[in-house]
């Protein structure tokens, strides 16, 4: 028989516990700060957008968080997912490099987003809440959280942003499919909503307009909570089921990674992978590099300022300590719409910031190209966001064809694109284009940071 | 830990044959004749067509023949695919019986396609054969076919149906993205298709035209040859890894199933996870009933004439003995493209014919509504052919919860629908209807049958 390409765990094998990085740390993460008194925020403050048990999790000093049954019997839809070695794609680049793939794409939602909607979803049930909002961008998220509730029989609202809306009509309605109700945003339906669309008809929305307006729906009423697709803790301690599962796959394939690389919007799957390889690394059990790959034209940890900053448009949120473009920066309408977001996760940056990750940007043209490269060999087509990290990976695997390195490369595919493909006729006609790095824009947005001295 | 939901293979449990279930039946099925002469067609009359390979499975007489190396390389990037036990929407029916789902749409196509796409784009290359033509409808066929031809490096040209063409854009980018051409058909690009569309310029094209325009283009040059997707014994065949894969994961799971229920366009997803529990059956060893689902506006098999018909349009192919509505008729443009074809598989018209294997049909809003169902509980939006076997089998869960019933269902869930969600909208927002069957459209189809006299 041929080598093995995949590598599954079985039921047993499914990780029961998710990872927090936060206790390993040799240096703890900034608080977040409440947005008026600029003093730490407590559980307290948390309360009108989450539930306590998630709240819990968000300041947790536990390093392992057992997962419920009622979601580890959700998540076996479709977990453990696969790991994949990639041999028809290192044939095809000739290279003596091996490339591993970890595969979200056969979740509900078609991505890593549900692994962080399902527990969302049953906590708030639980809880009593009857519904839940969010924002989205390439719709995902938006799709995962739709899923999620429809699990446990609890409302869902999503506001996604324009651009996406209108370029991806099908995950609108694989989110009505789920149940849910979907507006576009900026939206009449909020009062920020309004109060942007008054200003700009014609604004293509972003995340930060869209968080804005799903909070706002949120807090107004104590039957509805607000979901978050990335950026926070307990998002981020979710997705490392991906990681856990990686790391008994990569054993069972004998092999340990040189190179870790993830695509990062707001960093959950890019966290997702990389924590529980961390525990490691940070053990000396392995010495893996572990690189952020984000999109040219919003790169927030390579160009961004490590500061305290919004998590939304409107100044709403707690501030977090984070790689920003400013809260109220617009990233261009770029496809790989789950990378258009202004700030980073507060513990990615953190990572950043002390060294324990690298950071490189890419623009999309290059990513598409690999996305193609990458269709044509593995035969997934990849959606635009981990194309970015696929770029990356196809270019180390190049560089060892002229170095005779074996380098094992692990990369995190979080979806397909087969509701992108709209991005890929327009890279095959020709009709994509490399977005410049908007820096007056960004320093603009920039002047608008809020002073916070600490 | 809970009851198992999925129940997975081994890389060395992976089927190494397929199963040709001709040899096993009490009578052989009829042979296919020449269009001019009426006489059995031999290899050599369909050489311009399929290389020898294929020929020579079409009409062997083996048992088992054994999967090329090279044809499993390439399995092996989804296969084996899952077996599931659909326990959430076994709860939210509240029916005792047990429902399983064999799932083909984690292949690269989003469908059970691709395992014989692989094969035919195999052997063809194997034969020094440049190029492939083929028809597709809702596009699954195509992007399979499209996928197959870029792992051996060969050229593909696809017709797709125009009625899917316009529906589904996002299959024709990701055949493109797959380095394929994609023409709507009926096209200018071949003299049948400019002959149909002189005759009416907005024909919406059918399975039997594009076949037509596939086989004109391959027949005119020794270098190019044709593949279709469904209908002929060697595709049969090639499904065959879908039910011994179901054999294998049934008897994990520890359930023999009581009912096989599975939609029929031309025959190839019913048949290969029918056949080698067909096999059981006529050993004795299993009593399942195997149940065909088509579409109540294209009744095939309920409604049709068991003749000799031809498997285009134009009149080109071999005749086939087989359950067909007429080769010039054109079925209503329905969302389950994939299920609008004229004819049937002349095996699994033969199987019908004799008794072997049951059938009905069900009309579309039905099957939308068990496909909204099924996406609630299971979290897997299924395309809109499946969805008619999915119908089946909820009525026969809810038929359970009656009587007490512990029956064991398995069905073919043979792809998702993500690249289908134009039909959920459509459906969600009340905009399907359910279409009449076109009795005097078929009267009329009938009366230009071909004259055979055996």
């Amino acid at each position: 028989m041929s080598e093995p390409v995949r590598y599954e765990l079985s039921d047993a094998e499914v990780p029961t516990t998710w990872y927090n990085l936060v206790p390993d740390l040799p240096v703890p993460p900034p608080p977040p700060l409440h947005p008026a008194t600029h003093e730490p925020v407590g559980p307290d403050d948390l309360t009108p957008l989450f539930p306590m048990d998630l709240i819990a999790q968000e300041v947790s000093t536990d390093s392992f968080i057992e997962i419920p049954g009622e979601v580890l019997d959700v998540y076996r839809l479709w977990r453990a997912t696969p790991l994949h070695r990639a041999r028809r794609l290192e044939a095809a680049l000739g290279t003596p490099a091996r490339i591993y793939y970890k595969y979200e794409g056969t979740s509900p939602a078609g991505s890593h987003k549900p692994n962080t909607a399902v527990p969302q979803a049953f906590y708030n049930a639980k809880a009593g809440i009857s519904k839940l909002t969010t924002e989205t961008g390439a719709g995902q998220w938006g799709t995962a959280l739709a899923f999620a509730c429809a699990q446990f029989g609890i409302e869902c609202e999503v506001w996604q942003v324009r651009a996406s809306y209108d370029q991806k009509p099908y995950r609108r309605a694989m989110m009505e499919t789920f149940g849910a109700t979907v507006h576009p945003s900026p939206s009449a339906a909020t009062e920020y909503g309004r109060k942007v669309l008054a200003d700009d008809p014609d604004n293509p929305g972003s995340l930060g307009i869209a968080i804005s307006e799903a909070v706002e729906v949120a807090a107004a009423d104590p039957e509805v909570r607000y979901a978050l697709g990335s950026v926070l803790n307990h998002v981020l301690l979710h997705q490392t089921v991906i990681g856990e599962e990686a790391l008994l796959q990569m054993a069972k394939a004998g092999d340990s990674p040189d190179l870790i690389v993830g695509c990062t919007g707001g960093g959950s799957n890019f966290g997702g992978l990389a924590f529980p390889f961390l525990r490691e690394k940070l053990a000396g059990r392995m010495a893996p590099e572990i690189r952020a790959v984000e999109p040219a034209s919003c790169p927030t940890l390579t160009r961004g300022t490590f500061a305290y900053d919004f998590g939304d448009t409107a100044g709403m949120t707690p501030l977090m300590k984070m790689y920003t473009l400013g809260h109220d920066f617009i990233p261009d309408p770029i496809h790989a719409g789950g990378l258009r977001y202004h700030g980073m996760s507060p513990l990615i940056s953190h990572l950043y910031d002390q060294g324990l990750i690298t950071a490189v940007s890419k623009p999309q043209l290059e990513c598409f190209e690999a996305g193609v490269r990458f269709a044509r060999t593995e035969g997934i087509v990849p959606a635009p966001e981990p194309t970015h990290a696929l770029a990356v990976a196809i270019e180390e695997a190049l560089a060892c064809r002229d170095t005779g390195e074996e380098k094992v490369i692990l990369t995190a595919l979080c979806g397909h694109g087969m509701l992108d493909m709209a991005a890929y006729t327009a890279y095959l006609e020709g009709r994509l284009v490399d977005h410049e790095y908007p820096l007056e824009q960004v320093q603009d947005a920039l002047t608008r940071l809020p002073r916070v001295d600490v």
